[in-house]
C-alpha cells in the first residue's frame, strides 16, 4: 500500500505517539485500546463510512463518492485486525477492504477523553485589558509579506489575542488589501471592497463623520459580521480621533462572573441592528453575546449607533436596559481599554467579532484624517492557518 | 414640525389604520390604548432611547448619536400627551422633547399581540414537493433586468419558494453576474467570483468532475453558507447531467412530523464539513438542520461528499447514523424531487441554504456541459426587497 492511497481523504499527515495495543469486536463496534490505555470505540457504520480507499473517495478531489445509505444498516466486518504497519484493517461482508492509519484514528476518535482533548485545543482565545497596551503584539509589514513562518506567527496571534498592530505599511492608497490577501480574498460589503474612513459630506454612516464613535463591531447588521478588520492609516493630522480597542470577550467573561443576570440577558435576548441608507436596508437580530454549544463566548455584536428599537417581551424590557447599560459601562471602563494614536503607515488588524473599536471625535478643520479598511472572514483566517500548519507538520 | 424631522431615524414611512385612543402613565412606562383596543406598553427608557430628534440622531446618516447610558436609569417624563396630529409627545425632566408618530409606534410596539403579528409576517417560506415541477415559477431575464416591479415579484418568489427558473439568459460567459448584480454585489469564495461547473482534469471538488453529485448545499464548509446560488447553463450537450432540486425545508418538516427523534438528532448534533485542497482547508461544524429561537427551520446544511467523520458522543453514534440515513432517504424520494434538464440560456436561482441541488452523472465524451455560477447572500436579498418595498409603500 502506497502513502497516497493511505491518506487519500485528507491533505494532512496524522502522527501519533500511540499505537493500537488491542482490538475487541462487539455487536456494533470495535473498541481499540491504545498504548496509553485509552479505549476508543469505532462503530462499524462509522468505519465503513470513513473508508478512504480510491473506490470510496475520489483520488483527485479527495472527496467521498461512497454514501453510507448504500450499504446495509447492519454492515459488519468479517475480519478486523491490526497489520504489521500498525494499521487497522477491516474486511466487510461484501469483500470490501478498509485500512485505517493509527494516527488518523487517534485524531478522529470520539471517546469522551479524545473529544475533551479536541475541544480544549480549539479554545485558544486569551483575553486582555488595559495593560495589554504595553505588550501589544506588533509585526513588520515587509516581513509578513515575504515570510510564511512570520505570517503563521502573526495569524496565530490574531486568533489568540484578537488584535495586532502592523507597522511599516507603505503610505499609499489601496495597499490595505495587499496584506489582507496574504490570508485570502477580501470580503466585499455595500461600503465597497475597500472602505474609506474619513469625514464625508454625504456620509451614510456615523463612521464617515467626525463624530465620536462608541465601541462597536462593524456590520452587526449582517447575519455574519466580518471576521477580520484591517484599518490602514494614511494620514492622521486632525486633532482628536484617537483609536480605542476593547476585548469584548473580556467584558463577556466579567459579566458572566460578576453580573450573571445581565450575562444571561445579553446571551439570550436578540437585539436588532440596522444599516439604513437610500439604496440599502440591512437588518439583523441576534443576542449581543453569542455562545457556543458548550457555553464558550464565540462572538460579540454591538454598535449603539446601528441599533434598532429594542424588541423584547414587555416584562423583560427593564432587565434588557439594565444589561445593555452594564455592557456599555464596562466598554467605557479604562481598565478594559487600550488607547493608541494611529500614525501614517500603521495598520490595525483585529477580530471584528470579538474586539470592539472606537474613536474619539476629531476636528476635521484642524487637519486630515484618512483610514482605509477592508474585511476578511474567520473562515479564511482558519483555512490559511491550517494550510500553513500542514507545512510545519510534514516530514 | 416638518416631515423629515419626524422620521429622521428611518427611510421608511410608517402607516397605521389605528390611532392612539388613550394614554396611561405608570411608574416606569406609558401604556397606549389603540383605536382597535390593543394596549401597548412603552417603557420610559425605551421612549427616551428612541427619540428621533436631530440632536439624538444624526440628520445625514440617520444613525443614533445619543447613548442611553448618558441619562439616568430613572429617566421620567414630566409631561406626556397626544398632540393634534395624533403624535405622542413626551417632555423629559431635563427639558428634552421627543415626538413619536403613531404609525412608527404601532410598528415597533412590543406587547405580546404586536410581537406575534411581526413574527407571523416574517415566516413566509412555502414548502413544495415533486408536484411543484409543473408550477415552478419562471421569469424572463430581460424583464428582470429592466423592470423593478418585476424584480420585486421575482425576489419575493425566491424568498417564499426558494427556487426559480430564469429563461432567455444570453448564452455568453460571465453573464451570470449581471442578474445577480440586480440584487447586489456577488459573494466571492475560494472557487472565484464566478465558478465554472464542468469536468476538469485538475478538479478540486467533485462538482468539477462528471460524477453523480448527491443532493447538497454549496459550501457547507463555511460558517455562513452562501444564501443564493445562480447557475447559468451555457451548454448541456452531454448525456446525463440532469438537474434535481429538493426543498430541504419540506424534508425538515416531514422529519419533524414523522421521525421526531431523527429530527431532534439532526437539529442538535453538529456535523463537520470540509473543503480540502492544496492551498485551502475549510471546515465548519453545525447541525444539518438549523432552527431559530421559535423552532422555525432556518437552514439546511448538507453535502455527503464534503462531510468529515462524525464526531459525537459514542452512545449517540447509532442514532446519528439512523437520522442521517433517514435524511438521505427522503432526499432521494421522488415525491420530494423536481427533475429538470437545463438548456443553454436557462438559469436556476435558488436559496442554497434551503434547497438541495443534485445532478446525475454525465458522460463528458458524449458532448459538452458547462455551467457558470455565483453567489449572493441572504442579507443582500433582504436588503434589496426592503428597498424595493419602500417605493411601493411611499405616498
Amino acid at each position: 500500500m502506497n502513502t497516497i492511497e493511505k491518506r487519500i481523504s485528507d491533505w494532512r499527515t496524522f502522527r501519533s505517539d500511540q499505537h493500537i495495543e488491542a482490538l475487541r469486536k462487539s455487536t456494533d463496534r470495535i473498541d481499540l485500546t491504545w498504548s496509553d490505555g485509552r479505549v476508543s470505540p469505532f462503530h462499524f457504520e462509522w468505519l465503513r463510512d470513513n473508508c478512504s480507499c480510491c473506490v470510496c473517495v475520489n483520488e483527485m478531489t479527495r472527496e467521498q463518492v461512497f454514501e453510507i445509505v448504500d450499504v446495509d444498516v447492519h454492515v459488519t466486518p468479517t475480519n478486523a485486525a491490526v497489520d504489521e504497519h500498525g494499521e487497522l484493517c477491516v474486511e466487510w461482508q461484501d469483500g470490501h477492504m478498509s485500512h485505517f492509519e493509527p494516527g488518523w484514528l487517534r485524531a478522529h476518535a470520539y471517546d469522551t477523553e479524545s473529544r475533551i482533548e479536541c475541544a480544549d485545543e480549539a479554545h485558544v482565545a486569551e483575553t486582555w485589558g488595559a495593560d495589554y497596551q504595553d505588550t501589544l503584539e506588533t509585526f513588520d509589514c515587509a516581513t509578513l509579506m515575504e515570510d510564511d513562518a512570520a505570517l503563521l506567527i502573526w495569524l496565530r496571534a490574531l486568533r489568540t489575542r484578537g488584535v495586532t498592530l502592523i507597522t511599516g505599511v507603505p503610505v499609499e492608497r489601496n495597499t490595505v488589501c495587499a496584506l489582507a490577501e496574504r490570508i485570502s480574498f477580501v470580503r466585499e460589503s455595500n461600503f465597497g471592497v475597500v472602505f474609506n474612513v474619513e469625514s464625508k459630506l454625504d456620509a451614510n454612516s456615523n463612521a464617515y463623520t467626525s463624530l465620536n464613535l462608541p465601541p462597536h463591531t462593524d456590520l452587526p447588521t449582517r447575519e455574519l459580521q466580518p471576521g477580520l478588520q484591517f484599518l490602514h492609516c494614511l494620514v492622521n493630522d486632525a486633532q482628536g480621533g484617537d483609536s480605542i480597542f476593547v476585548d469584548g470577550f473580556a467584558i463577556a467573561h466579567a459579566l458572566r462572573g460578576q453580573w450573571p443576570d445581565e450575562f444571561h440577558t445579553l446571551t439570550t435576548l436578540p437585539l436588532e441592528f440596522r444599516n439604513k441608507d437610500k439604496v440599502t436596508d440591512y437588518r439583523w437580530k441576534a443576542p449581543l453575546i453569542h455562545l457556543g454549544v458548550n457555553g464558550e463566548v464565540l462572538e460579540v455584536r454591538m454598535a449603539n449607533f446601528l441599533r434598532g428599537p429594542f424588541d423584547a417581551p414587555a416584562d423583560k424590557m427593564p432587565a434588557l436596559y439594565r444589561a445593555y447599560r452594564r455592557f456599555i459601562a464596562l466598554a467605557r471602563d479604562p481598565s478594559f481599554r487600550i488607547v493608541k494614536r494611529l500614525r501614517a503607515g500603521d495598520m490595525w488588524v483585529f477580530d471584528n467579532r470579538r474586539v470592539l473599536h472606537s474613536r474619539t471625535a476629531f476636528d476635521p478643520s484642524s487637519g486630515k484624517r484618512h483610514l482605509q479598511g477592508c474585511y476578511v472572514d474567520r473562515d479564511e483566517l482558519m483555512s490559511r492557518i491550517r494550510v500553513l500548519e500542514r507545512a510545519t507538520c510534514e516530514v
